[in-house]
């Protein structure tokens, strides 16, 4: 603290992003990011706009990508707001649609960035238990006096939500925004972008961070009724006109468009995942069924922090979560077949000596 | 307005940023671009950043960008905030410094975003009038009771405040924070980071979008007392982890460490400046002493608005702002010695179809 600093810095509380090391020979599997690189189309794409139009301020618009990613979902541009990754989408949405008094609800176990957004923005908020199987207790979400926000899977625990229960909750909150935080809905089912035409109250946040492999490109995007994309611009014009750079949005362009790489690596991680999750049950974890490119698990002989520590030692980072319920429990990015192959390895020799 | 929309997006007010035509052919002399290309090595750096690691997260806490940037300003990193272009530095610095019921300062004629941040963080806010000659009047910013915010040089009017002035205002606040906004100091005289040592409340804003031709890459960074850029830290790692991509970074430490380049183009600014404004004169135009890459200009006898849209016809856009005080001054970007001879030529056949 300090005489300096405003009350909104004060009540702060920041949210801590997983470890980002660079060492060589380092196996990194904690924070979700695509082991597979961004389509070549969008290395040739960005290489084209490296030139000397940097010296002139992007788009602030970004009217292209937005029109490609609504070419992609089949909206149209006035439903896409596009941003500096999800996070940035999600810090505005919180601004637009939260309101400070009127009490929010999210699941007591879920993207520990949410209760930071609301602490900065001094919006009150009720951490709503899951289930005891992990799963989101939807009908605890109906009439909530301020909105709603989780993702679609949630995370860390990797379970998805099917849409039924998406639409009971957005139908049982005629006036507030619902918003469906969607980081990991290409490795599972059916988005929720299907219901945008339908609810004036849904909001769809995704990022190109994971599936997209463009993590180190910061951009993401919402798409919802054109009332709620003229909110967060708005409060983004307000804010910052110009949050993604020129090769960041050559780039975007060029990911949105090549689906049949995007399809290819997509079925990639989920058919290790389901290899993988089959090869750790058989030596003692337990595991919730993921729907995402991680798996949440556990062991029923070892501490989650002693296995993260022993990894650690050998040069793999994976995610231990220091809180109550899923303090045992490690999260596991899907990494390529090799990733995984020395993973399971390596935790086969933790297990036997610990026998 | 609708049902869904926060008080904070109600009360918004959205800057509107220069306008961003891509056409060919088009002399774009009206949001402080800079002319010349971004230094070679920033190229080369980007392109060397240009590689499968796109997949993985940037540094969240951009060190080796701030250590770059500390040492040239001969500061220690932990005196330097980096974030996506200096308007969101600034964005986070209202968030940071000001506070809702404490009435912060700036003039009347200034960057038009400062009036757009305070509304959307519900910031009072007390215009100060400039001068008759638009200088500051600095005695009319001491003892604020919520802090201060302006640039030197500032904008629209071009005009530098020296350091005495600045030091002035800094000394009679020793309660609250005051922001100096450096966007164009580099085609001015001495910088206010040389009192970030001496004076705990000041925080010197600057970017690289003008002196260092990278407004398409979004980097801007403020330098004050650590606690203040832990101030700024807190509020970001709030907000959003990773503001600048991997390959924004990469360039934006290239261009602070060719400074060679720098200086060079930078001279040739000014160097064209002083010619420009010299043949302004001679055609009828008055103009404020410019120590920034624009001028400020009116004629005695044909209304600014009215060249303005003689010259865009003519594919030259400069920039006017309908505003008391100064909706007779158009402000013009320096551009090439090219670009110039151009601008004055137009300039020359609307002032004798005129007479």
């Amino acid at each position: 603290m300090n005489k300096f600093w405003s009350s909104a810095v004060t009540r702060t509380e920041p949210y801590i992003p997983g470890e980002q090391m660079e060492t060589k020979d380092l196996l990194k599997l904690n924070t979700n990011e695509n082991p597979y690189p961004p389509s070549p189309k969008v290395m040739e794409a960005i290489q084209a706009e490296l030139n000397r139009k940097l010296r002139r301020y992007p788009s602030p618009t970004v009217d292209t990508l937005r029109e490609k990613i609504a070419t992609y979902y089949q909206l149209n541009a006035d439903q896409v707001f596009v941003g500096n990754g999800s996070d940035e989408v999600l810090a505005f949405s919180f601004m637009a649609f939260f309101e400070p008094g009127k009490t929010i609800r999210f699941p007591n176990i879920t993207y520990s960035f949410y209760p930071v957004y609301a602490k900065l923005f001094d919006i009150s908020y009720e951490e709503v238990r899951l289930n005891r199987d992990f799963s989101i207790a939807v009908d605890k979400f109906f009439h909530s006096d301020g909105g709603v926000i989780f993702p679609n899977p949630n995370a860390p625990t990797s379970l998805y939500l099917n849409l039924t229960h998406i639409i009971d909750i957005i139908e049982n909150n005629p006036n507030s925004v619902v918003i469906i935080d969607e980081a990991y809905i290409d490795f599972a089912k059916e988005s929720a972008v299907s219901l945008v035409n339908k609810y004036e109250n849904l909001l769809v946040v995704q990022t190109m961070s994971k599936s997209r492999s463009l993590a180190g490109l910061r951009v993401g995007y919402a798409m919802g009724h054109p009332m709620l994309i003229e909110a967060l611009n708005r409060v983004k014009n307000s804010f910052n006109s110009y949050t993604i750079d020129r090769l960041a949005i050559a780039g975007a362009e060029a990911a949105i468009m090549d689906v049949d790489y995007f399809n290819e690596i997509t079925q990639n991680v989920i058919r290790t995942r389901e290899w993988v999750a089959r090869d750790l049950k058989k030596i003692g974890f337990t595991l919730l069924p993921s729907d995402t490119n991680f798996l949440f698990i556990r062991h029923y002989k070892i501490e989650a922090y002693e296995i993260y520590a022993l990894l650690k030692e050998q040069n793999i980072l994976t995610r231990h979560f220091n809180k109550p319920l899923i303090d045992n429990y490690l999260r596991i990015t899907i990494g390529t077949n090799d990733d995984m192959t020395v993973l399971i390895s390596k935790l086969k020799s933790i297990i036997s000596v610990k026998k």
